[in-house]
């Protein structure tokens, strides 16, 4: 044998070995960007997403992606409401309703650092989209910390210090400085008591300030798709996707602003986190509209279409895609198939909703103030065909609210469907994920943010003293502290020694030295009794 | 460089390139013998489940292998019945209602070969354990064919008939021969008007002469391991298990029985194909009973553990659980909870149904004919405690099945849950399994079926052939054929050709052939119209 056959036999084995030892998916590893897009459905049971599948007559793109499931109960109740449920998503931790990024600490609460803060501190760009104003629970408890969801003010101020590199939704109302007008089209689900900003501020000014292109409609959006992007595309919440095209045509889908964000997100060289959220699924289900339900379902699902698609093509991407809870209780089936369940033809369940051309709350938005087009309204509605004693009851409906109440249960009563509720429910919902470390099997949805902290590196737990308590701060470091309250709408925090004068404004992300502006890695939270800051 | 050496480096070669070219489990591979136990919890919506962790405060064995999720819709309805959905996983074939084994065929029906009729055709042992008669609906789809539900005395034969190893259930009163008696317990759930045999067969003589062992308690079954066994525990139903230690003590658990029928099972050289049902959370379901679902739920899930345990060890054995549709609706949350959803305790919602040592049909069961003992029953159903007015509904109660409607709507409504229906529901499901093989992500209900068949190699499609028309298949032999029907309730198939005479009975897989018994490899089944038979 001659030495040069020896010589390739023996690198033949050495790279045999190699094989042997090495994964093959590590052989030509290097580090590739990284992205994870994680989608809410907002109050959305298993059997609405059944329910929009039959609607659709096709599957959904969530059916090619299911994984298991997720326990959704809140550290204070077996059902959340979306503060809760947001936040555990949002930071790995279970807490109370209400809150907004924060947890119990003893008697007081605290901030918990958010996947979006860990990421963009990480260095990855950052994106929110809802349906809702971005304000809203859910898109909150992903941005920003306050101890009520009512603080709409203080949350959209906090967003706008937070650097995310793109905003897209609803809430526009919060702004811009303004007085204290009621909201127009408020049936609850904003919980919140302000309307408009009451601290005089002007964050589009600021927006603007922090060079953001502001964004108003769809067309806007389909010219800009590079700079730090903020749509604000309705005043509170965005039009149910079923009523848009007849309604508010000019407002973009929830598909159309998740390419727009993953689009914009892709551009960063260190990969990207984006949440998306359907936010009116929920909405829909606390008015039991099944209407409402399958076109927040079948919109959202066609987002998460265009995020799958690209997390395919892409390959380095996690999306995840779950509710938050339950609601409604919605059922295919209620009291009236108790005995004949077994012969519902499909036909039969989707026929009386295919009737309907606009959700009860597209249809009520159309009622004139004298109600003289109440038939028409119905029609809209798929009420066209009506017994008089159940014209009889709409007719005499007090509010616009029991209006829709009466509309919504007349639709679901043709179509045997089923409500225990108008409010939240606690079963375990549906988990569907795709890509590289996707989780499977049963979860908490505090591992939800584990697996994405995991997956992007983040360190979330490592990260735990972003926030710290300034007063305990600065007071072991020999300062005298205070909290200025004299405009109560902006809180600001004192620490001073000697010469120096420290000043902390709540929901900022900045602080003032003797005067001069410091630029701090996260906002200024203040509970209403505890300021917490960024110490760098 | 020695010939000696390169000699070992060659070697070393070509076993790199072995474990280059050879997924490392292959290498050493044999044909191991292969299991699948199928578990249905009969009627069990997810909500069930969730309710169910709590009332036990802790995790269950479902949880650990939770893989994706299961449409129940049927031919026929997007809301099965349990005959058409345990068809549909028997079988691979979507049917319409009532069906049990049998699809349909133009203006007619057929027979659909079941996992289990095919593994015993392909040498594995099988088995069958069930808390309902096992002549009930889910285990009649997966050992009989009947074209309704309700031909309890039909299914039984052919049970008896399927040269099954091992059935473990309820369902005594169809195995032995008698009048017309009705049934003591019958709440609507067994679906027949059948009580006892009309046809005068005696099944126990005839497993006596199959040599079954036949088991009548719990004693019984554990001193029996080998040989063929038939447990019946019960005339009809077995108890609840939460009334079982209390109520009916000689009563095996369903986890009981399925090690039973694993251990015997097991025995097989070939390996097994077990079908296991928690039959009655779905009859607490339909009766709005959360006692008795979360009762049935956890016996379902010990017996799970039974199975995942088993084939942890085995390493061979493909687990499936799984609901075959929702039912009731329940949630966690109701009409009380619509604003105040976020704040039930976990506690507030288990205490109540905690103080219940019974469920609402063993609490009934105990109901003086004079009812004066009403208060006692209502304590052992959690409801010591009432109104006066509570009380009042409960006392005139007209008959029991109202009075446990009250019941277990006071209990119900004390723990804030909900229901929409006494029915079926039409929602996806959660799918749970474990072991090679197990399918994962969202699944028809009739892709189980293929992935038992692809596991254990059983080609059901294949076996399309294991049932004919009998009188098309003769006349085409040139016989003439009648169907005898003298004895309305024994009818036989006959086909005459010459001095040949060939009587097939129904429901018994033998044929006589001028008198002598010939063995068949498939029961015959005749629909009430069509005779089909297994040609050898």
């Amino acid at each position: 044998m001659k030495k040069p056959l020896i010589k390739a036999l023996i690198l033949m084995l050495f790279i045999s070995i190699l094989f042997i030892a090495v994964p093959s998916s590590c052989l030509f590893a290097q580090t590739p960007k990284k992205n994870v897009i994680f989608m809410v459905m907002d109050g959305t049971n298993s059997d609405i997403v059944t329910l929009a599948r039959w609607y659709k007559g096709s599957s959904l793109e969530l059916d090619g992606i299911l994984t298991g499931g997720v326990r959704t109960y809140s550290r204070q109740s077996a059902i959340t409401d979306s503060a809760a449920g947001g936040t555990a998503m949002a930071t790995g931790f279970k807490t109370d309703a209400d809150y907004i990024g924060m947890v119990p600490d003893g008697k007081g609460s605290k901030p918990a650092v958010s996947l979006l803060e860990a990421s963009r501190i990480r260095g990855y760009s950052t994106g929110i989209v809802s349906t809702s104003p971005v304000q809203h629970a859910t898109p909150a408890a992903f941005s920003a910390h306050v101890k009520n969801r009512d603080e709409f003010s203080d949350i959209a101020e906090q967003q706008v210090y937070q650097g995310i590199d793109v905003v897209l939704g609803g809430g526009l109302s919060w702004l811009h400085d303004g007085g204290d007008e009621r909201l127009t089209n408020d049936d609850g689900m904003l919980k919140t008591k302000e309307s408009a900003r009451k601290d005089n501020e002007n964050l589009l000014r600021i927006l603007e300030e922090k060079e953001y292109h502001f964004l108003e409609g769809k067309s806007d959006m389909r010219e800009r798709s590079d700079g730090k992007l903020w749509g604000s595309f309705a005043d509170e919440d965005m039009a149910y996707d079923f009523d848009r095209a007849q309604l508010l045509p000019e407002q973009p889908s929830l598909a159309e602003m998740t390419g727009t964000a993953i689009e914009r997100l892709n551009q960063s060289e260190e990969g990207f986190f984006l949440f998306v959220e359907g936010s009116k699924v929920d909405w829909a289900a606390h008015k039991n509209d099944p209407v409402g339900m399958i076109s927040e379902v079948l919109a959202f699902d066609k987002a998460v279409g265009v995020a799958v698609d690209f997390a395919k093509r892409d390959g380095n991407t996690m999306v995840i895609a779950v509710t938050d809870h339950g609601n409604s209780g919605l059922t295919i089936g209620n009291g009236t198939t108790d005995k004949t369940y077994y012969d519902q033809p499909v036909e039969a369940i989707i026929r009386p909703l295919k009737a309907a051309k606009l959700t009860v709350k597209g249809a009520s938005s159309q009622l004139k103030k004298d109600r003289s087009n109440l038939k028409d309204v119905l029609a809209s509605y798929g009420l066209e065909e009506h017994t008089e004693k159940e014209f009889c009851k709409v007719e005499n409906a007090r509010t616009i609210t029991d209006l829709e109440d009466e509309m919504a249960a007349m639709l679901s009563k043709r179509a045997n469907l089923g409500f225990t509720t108008h409010g939240h429910t606690g079963e375990d919902v549906f988990l569907y994920a795709y890509g590289p470390g996707k989780p499977t099997g049963l979860h908490e949805n505090t591992d939800l943010a584990a697996a994405v902290s995991d997956y992007l590196g983040l360190d979330l737990k490592g990260l735990k003293d972003l926030y710290v308590d300034a007063k305990e701060y600065y007071e072991s470091m020999g300062y005298q502290t205070n909290i200025d309250l004299s405009d109560k709408h902006n809180p600001v925090f004192i620490a001073i020694k000697g010469e120096e004068k420290l000043e902390f404004p709540e929901n900022k992300n900045v602080m003032f030295r003797n005067g001069v502006e410091v630029a701090l890695k996260a906002v200024n939270v203040y509970n209403g009794d505890t300021f917490f800051i960024h110490v760098q």
